[in-house]
C-alpha cells in the first residue's frame, strides 16, 4: 500500500490513491464490525490517547471503538477539566503526553491550525478530529466512504453542500476530497455563511436551494453551528428551515436516486425534516456514523505501519 | 439454561426461572471475583457501552468491572456533556451508538420508560441500570442474591422496604421480584411518601416502624431521594430519622436474625444510624455491593450468548 | 527482591533498599516503554481503579498508562462529579469500591492523611496519588529516577528545591527520600511559604536564590500553588520571578552541570523561564514525565506480587 504520511492532519496533504487506499481497507473494518467477534490485534502493545480539547461524544466514542477493536491501549482525556485550567499551554501538555510514549494521538481543538502545530511537536502518529474551522479528515473520508458504497463510485458525481459552509469545517474537509476525487461540488447556503473568495476551490456557489440541488447526485446537509457564531448574522429557525432546510419537496428537485447525508448531531426541523432523516431509502445518516469507524480504523492502522516501520526496533 | 429475553429492562418481564438461572450463574461470578486472576474471556470480541444520562459513581463502576473482567471492550459515555446539549435527541443518539454495532448498551435515564424505547430501536442487547421510578432490575437481583446467600432460600421471607418508596425504581423492582418468588412484602413509610393503589401489587402497608418489622426477616432500608422530590413534602432529616430511620431499637422488632440492606449511597443518621450500618453481624451493605458485580456479570453473560446465537456468523 | 511493604502511602515508610529496589526495576520499564510494542501481563487478570478526588490530567494519564500497560483492568473514577456530591463520606465509597474486589486502588485526595485512612479499611494494595500537603511518593520516586540517571547516581548530591515548599506534598516527599539516600538538601523561598520548624529534617534554608543554589547538582523548581492558598500571602506573579523564578542567570550559580527539574504543570515565566525549561541541555523536565510512568508500573507490579502472594489462592 502506498499510504506513506505520518499524520493524519488534513485532506489538503492526501494524494487520490491515499485516499483510495484508505478506503479500501476501511471495507475490510465494515465486515469485521459487523461480526460478533469484532476484535483485531494490529494496534496491540501500542498506546492511543484521545485528547479533545472540545466536547464531543460521538466522536471521541468512533475513535475510541476503533481503537479498542483493533487492540490498542486507549486513553481518553476531557482537556477541558484538565491542567489546561492551571495555566498549561497546548505544547506542554502534548510535550508532557509524548513523553509517555503514546503511539497515537487523536486531537480535537477549537482553534484552526492548532492540531499542526502540536503534530511538530511530538514524536507518535498524530490524527486530527476537528480543529476550529480549518479540517475534519476522517468526516471527509467517511463521507467519502458512505458515498462510495451508495453510489458505486467516488468521481463524476454531482454533491451539494448544504448550509453553514463558513463556520464549517466538515465542509471544508469534504470540498477537498470531493475535489482531488474529480466531482461537481455545489455550495447552497445564505450570503452570510458562505465563505469569502470560495469559488478559487473549483465550487459552485447558490443562495438557493431550488437552483443549487438541480440534478445533484448526493445532498449533504450541515449543522448550523450557532455556537461557532460570534456575533453577525443568526437566522431563526424557522426562516432557516423555510429557504435552506431539507424536505421531500426541496429533495424532489435532485436526481431521483440522490441520497441525503448530515454529519450530526442533527437539528431536527432547523436543517432537515426529521421524518426525511429517518427514511432509510434516502437517507444514509446511519451508514455515515458506521463508516466512521470502519474509516478510522484503516486511518489508524496505516499510521502505526508507518510508525513501526521508522522505529529502530521493527522488525 | 432458560434465559431467552433479548434485553434486561425490568423485573416484569422475567419469570422465577429467569431469575434463578441469572443468580446461579452469578454464583460462579462470586468466585471467580475473589480469585486473584478474575478476568475471562465470555465477552471478548464483543463492545459494551454504558450511557448514563444521569450520574452514578457506583453502578456505572459495577457495570465496567463487570464488562472489563469478562474481556468486552468497554466505553463510558457520560451523556451529560455531551451532543444531548446540542439538542441531539435520545433517539438519535441511540442511533448513532448503535450504528457503531455495540453489543451491550447499559443504559441510565432520569426518565421512567426511556431505556423500553430506546430497546426497540437497536440491534444489541440493552440492559437497564434504572430509569425514573420505573425499574433498576439488576439492583433487584443483586438484592436476590444477597438475601439468598444470607437467609439460604429466596421464598417465604418476610422483607420489609422501608422509606421512600414512591420515588424508588429500587423498591419496584424488589417487590415485583420478591413477588414472583413467593415472599411476603411489606411497605414501611410516610403516606406522602408510598405510591398510590400500592396494595394492588399483593403488599402490606404500614406508617409505623413498630408495626412494620415485626417478624421480618429482611429489613431493607432506601435512600431519601431529596433530588426527585419536586415540591411537596419534604421531611426534614431529624423528623424523619426519628421515625423511619433504622436504629438496633427498631430492629429489635424483627427476628433476631434479620438482616439489614441498603441500595447505596447512604443518608448516615438520616435513614440508618451508621454504626448499624457498619455492624456485619447485621449489615449486608458491602455484600450488596459485592453481588452487584457479579449478577452483572451473569446478566450480560446471557443476553450475550442470546445475541450471538440470533446472528448469521453463529456457529 | 526485598519490597514488602502492602501499600505505597509515602516515602516515610521506604527504606533505602525499598527506593533501590523500585528504581532498579521501573529501569526496566523505560527500557519496554521505548520499544513499538510496551504491553505486558504482569497485572493481567488484576483490576486498578484511579479515585481521583482533585482532578489532575498528567498524574492521573500516568497511572492510567501505566496500568493498561501491564495489563490490569483499569477503571478511572472522577469522584468530584459522583456520590460525594450525595452525601456519601470517604469511607463509604472506599468500602463499596473494595466490595467490588480491586486488587490496586490508586488515590489522590485534597486532605492530608485520607489515603493513609482509607488504606486501613481495604483489602487491596493502595497507592498515594498526593494527599493534601502530605505526600506524593511516586512523584518523588521518579524525581529520584530522573536524577540517578542523569547524575550518575543518588547520594552525595547537593538538591536545591525552589519555591512554594509549604503547600507542597512534592516537596515534603522530596526531602524525606533525598535525605534517606544521604544527599544535601537545600531549601530556598520565601519565608512565608516556608513551612515552621523545617530544619529538623536536616535541610538547610535559604530565602535567597543566589545564596542557595551555589553548587548545586540539582535545581528542582515547584509549582507555585495558588489554589491551595487561603488567605495569607499571595505573591504577584512579577515580584515572585524576579526573586525566586529560574532564569539562565541563576542557574549560572550552581554547578555548571547542573539539572533542572520541574514536577508540572509549569506557570511558565513565574517559577521558571520558559526557554530554561525546554532547554533539552540543562531541563530534564520531559525525563520526568517519561520516569514517572516507569516508576508507577514498578510500584504497581511491586506491590500486586506482594497482595498475590499473601492470598489463598496463590499459586
Amino acid at each position: 500500500m502506498s499510504f506513506l504520511h505520518r499524520h493524519l492532519l488534513g485532506i489538503e496533504q492526501l494524494g487520490p490513491q491515499d485516499i483510495t487506499t484508505i478506503l479500501d481497507l476501511a471495507e475490510d473494518y465494515v465486515t469485521l464490525n459487523r461480526q460478533s467477534a469484532k476484535h483485531s490485534d494490529v494496534l496491540a502493545g501500542l498506546t492511543q490517547i484521545n485528547m479533545f480539547f472540545e466536547n464531543s461524544t460521538r466522536t471521541q466514542a468512533s475513535f475510541e471503538i476503533a481503537g479498542k477493536r483493533l487492540g490498542a491501549d486507549v486513553m481518553n482525556m476531557a482537556m477541558q477539566a484538565s491542567s489546561i485550567k492551571k495555566g498549561e499551554t497546548l505544547i506542554d501538555t502534548a510535550l508532557t503526553l509524548n513523553a509517555m510514549h503514546p503511539d497515537l494521538l487523536v486531537v480535537r481543538h477549537p482553534q484552526s491550525g492548532a492540531v499542526d502545530l502540536l503534530a511538530q511537536k511530538v514524536n507518535c502518529a498524530v490524527l486530527n478530529a476537528g480543529d476550529g474551522r480549518h479540517e475534519h479528515p476522517t468526516q471527509a473520508l467517511l463521507d467519502a466512504l458512505t458515498i462510495r458504497r451508495a453510489k458505486g463510485r467516488l468521481h463524476r458525481l454531482t454533491v451539494a453542500i448544504c448550509g453553514d459552509i463558513a463556520h464549517s469545517r466538515v465542509a471544508r474537509s469534504n470540498i477537498l476530497l470531493l475535489g482531488k476525487m474529480e466531482n461537481r461540488i455545489r455550495l447552497i447556503g445564505p450570503p452570510t455563511l458562505m465563505p469569502s473568495q470560495i469559488e478559487q476551490f473549483g465550487v459552485e456557489v447558490f443562495d438557493d436551494m431550488h437552483a443549487g440541488l438541480a440534478d445533484a447526485d448526493v445532498v449533504m446537509m450541515l449543522r448550523l453551528q450557532r455556537e461557532r457564531m460570534d456575533g453577525g448574522f443568526i437566522p431563526s429557525e424557522r426562516e432557516y428551515y423555510h429557504r435552506f432546510g431539507l424536505d421531500l419537496e426541496k429533495l424532489a428537485l435532485a436526481k431521483p436516486d440522490a441520497i441525503v447525508m448530515h454529519p450530526g448531531p442533527m437539528n431536527r426541523g432547523v436543517e432537515i425534516d426529521g421524518t426525511l432523516a429517518d427514511d432509510i431509502n434516502r437517507s444514509v445518516i446511519q451508514d455515515q456514523v458506521e463508516m466512521g469507524v470502519a474509516v478510522r480504523m484503516a486511518a489508524m492502522e496505516l499510521l502505526a505501519r508507518n510508525l513501526l516501520s521508522s522505529r529502530p526496533d521493527a522488525a
